[in-house]
């Protein structure tokens, strides 16, 4: 066996099929989002980012900023340690706080990333729990597929945002067994929203546990940011909720919120959590700020939600085809990855314009996109530039496009 | 099935057993490590913090807190996405290239968490190399083994750092099987470190790749804290080394460094990579300025040794039993879990004196410890007040002493 030769012959066949991933090197500027340095051979450019996950800017936010200038002079760099060796820091169990009380649940456990949150909670609840079945929607996310996996529960799949069929596998299943329904609210490469309220219904008939993961909607959707569920009125219901900190929050880590016991019991079986040193005070700090920011303020959800409505209006204009949906997220479908890739980098070089090519495996072959974030931080001209380019290279690759709105 | 009275009981069974983990909510005071603040209920109390893996107290050195806070002003507070989605800073290449530096090797690839790294590396070595078998030392951390385990790879497990049965269990194999062998430097309970140029040995009789964890030896062992590895003059001959950002170096986040190939390859494949957000700009700048400092300073890993050295000596003069070992790690062994914690707590009420007891599933059942890591930042007071209430709760609960040292 030749290692080396091994590994230059997958990366020369994940070439071939266009999908080798090159990422843009790039600065953003704090205080002047979306605008970024980007670091090419032998210089830099200025780009304007237009697919961010930090939806609402709130990581150049003055507040996030100061907090987290205060405790690394007042705590230091990391925790240094796991949360039971030495590593809680009144930072963390004031942030678990503040996430308890944005989705009124008794408690909220952090970990180190939305990752690791699904991976490690799912694959807890449903490896410890015994003969627990999973129901896991057919586009959930990587991270909880492989939570799942990793339980090696018993876990069937049923149609993306089907209750329906949610009923029917779980009228399937003999009605003494535990039973765990993992869903999203916001999916993310679609951007569709989860008929929540129908899932539940469907939960509680059977007695499921319902997990739901609400990190594209955290701090976005819900009178104080908790969500779709919290839009809703539905949080209650819901046994666990899941969220990050690193997307509207604008910090990094993820967490869920729960019961006091269920919260326990992950934060006590949870090998993800116990070994994993706990994220720095300071951006447990800075987190926390941006929390309680959003809950108190809506000016950036409005904002936000008027950048997305102005740029969707525009695509449609123009006849620029991109999957219509409820949320914040504009995918721009392409269909080939090469194609993909050369608009992205077209875009980059022509004008600036830095939409990241999405492609297998987040994406299904053949569903290549360019999913664009706006928000509050775009201007009416970031957009006005955007589009041009979008229509430019549209006219030049002769790309399809739908009818053009009147 | 009542899952609310399910996870009360299971809770209820770890408390029995005496392992109930409660954290200790501390505030370490940069400047003035190692002590810190600790919050009790209506009030906080002035502690000296013996268990931080933040081993040589970098997490409030200048250098590492004058990055951060630069670069938070400079970038703002998260990466904003995954590294393929716009997640990808220029201080993440930076501190890529400077821990590929460190190690003498083509590339380095950071993870957020070095359990991550651990979990995400094997896990997608051993799954996507066809056939690939893993050798798996006896006593590897929980996150090689879940890597391991989630590969759904054939894994042999060999004696503790026991190069004669790795031979053995290699040799039985397949000559033509791909094989991984994953080991560690220093083991974080026991403090013991493996037979590293005999493991390689047997490693390249038998064409089987090296993957060492060395998260527990970065920043303290080797010319410019390379690790182990380093000191023994070994880095070139292991396939991958596996490190940590959040203990030595004092931040958070971990890595790999390894040939170009072998990292492009598991930046392309591994899920917990592509689906992860990047760690904070702020803190890549902060791990990068201490390893660059730690790269040229070895102020600190001398300091490191002479005071472990120091509390070593007056174990054995007490009598306090301790495993031991050629590393910075001291386990005081008490062998059962109440009395542990009956200590520790005894140790913060009576003499602020922070060292949390290990207990199961961290170490085996019957073998719980308190693990003691003396630092740079520990002095000679701090030192005698820890002995003397070690002696003077050693005295009163009779506890077992060794033979007292001459």
């Amino acid at each position: 066996m030749n290692y080396e030769a091994f590994f230059g012959e997958e990366l020369a066949a994940v070439r071939e099929e266009g999908r080798y991933r090159v990422f843009a090197e790039i600065e953003r500027k704090a205080g002047s989002f979306p605008y970024a340095k980007r670091y090419i051979e032998g210089g830099t450019m200025d780009v304007t980012v237009w697919c961010s996950n930090d939806y609402l800017g709130m990581g150049q936010h003055p507040k996030v900023l100061d907090a987290m200038h205060r405790v690394i002079d007042e705590c230091g760099a990391g925790a240094g340690g796991t949360r039971n060796i030495s590593g809680t820091n009144h930072h963390h169990v004031l942030l678990e706080a503040e996430l308890a009380d944005l989705h009124h649940k008794e408690d909220a456990l952090l970990f180190t990333s939305g990752y690791v949150s699904n991976w490690a909670a799912l694959g807890t609840l449903a490896s410890k729990i015994p003969n627990c079945v999973v129901l896991s929607d057919a586009l959930n996310h990587a991270s909880m597929i492989e939570g799942i996996r990793h339980s090696r529960a018993t876990c069937k799949v049923f149609e993306h945002n089907s209750p329906e069929d949610l009923d029917r596998k779980l009228a399937a299943l003999d009605p003494d067994l535990p039973k765990l329904v993992a869903f999203e609210s916001v999916y993310s490469m679609d951007g569709d929203i989860a008929p929540i309220a129908e899932i539940l219904d469907v939960c509680e008939k059977h007695n499921a546990m319902s997990y739901i993961d609400e990190v594209h909607a955290v701090g976005l959707y819900g009178p104080r940011g908790g969500g779709v569920a919290e839009r809703e009125g539905l949080m209650d219901r819901i046994t666990v909720i899941e969220g990050t900190l690193g997307k509207a929050f604008g910090v990094m880590g993820g967490y869920i919120a729960a019961s006091r016991d269920l919260c326990d019991f992950v934060r006590t079986f949870a090998s993800g959590f116990i070994f994993s040193t706990a994220i720095p005070p300071a951006v447990a700090a800075g987190a926390c700020a941006s929390i309680k920011h959003l809950k108190a303020s809506n000016a950036e959800r409005e904002q936000h939600q008027a950048r997305v409505a102005k740029v969707r209006g525009a695509l449609d204009r123009m006849g620029i085809p991109h999957i219509p949906n409820p949320s914040h997220i504009i995918p721009v479908m392409v269909g080939d990855p090469h194609k993909c890739k050369f608009i992205s980098d077209w875009l980059m070089d022509n004008h600036g314009i830095y939409v990241q090519p999405i492609n297998y495996p987040t994406v299904p072959r053949g569903t290549e996109r360019l999913r664009i974030t706006p928000s509050p931080v775009h201007s009416d001209g970031d957009i006005d530039k955007l589009l041009n380019a979008l229509s430019e290279i549209w006219s030049q690759c002769a790309l399809a496009r739908r009818d053009m709105a009147a």
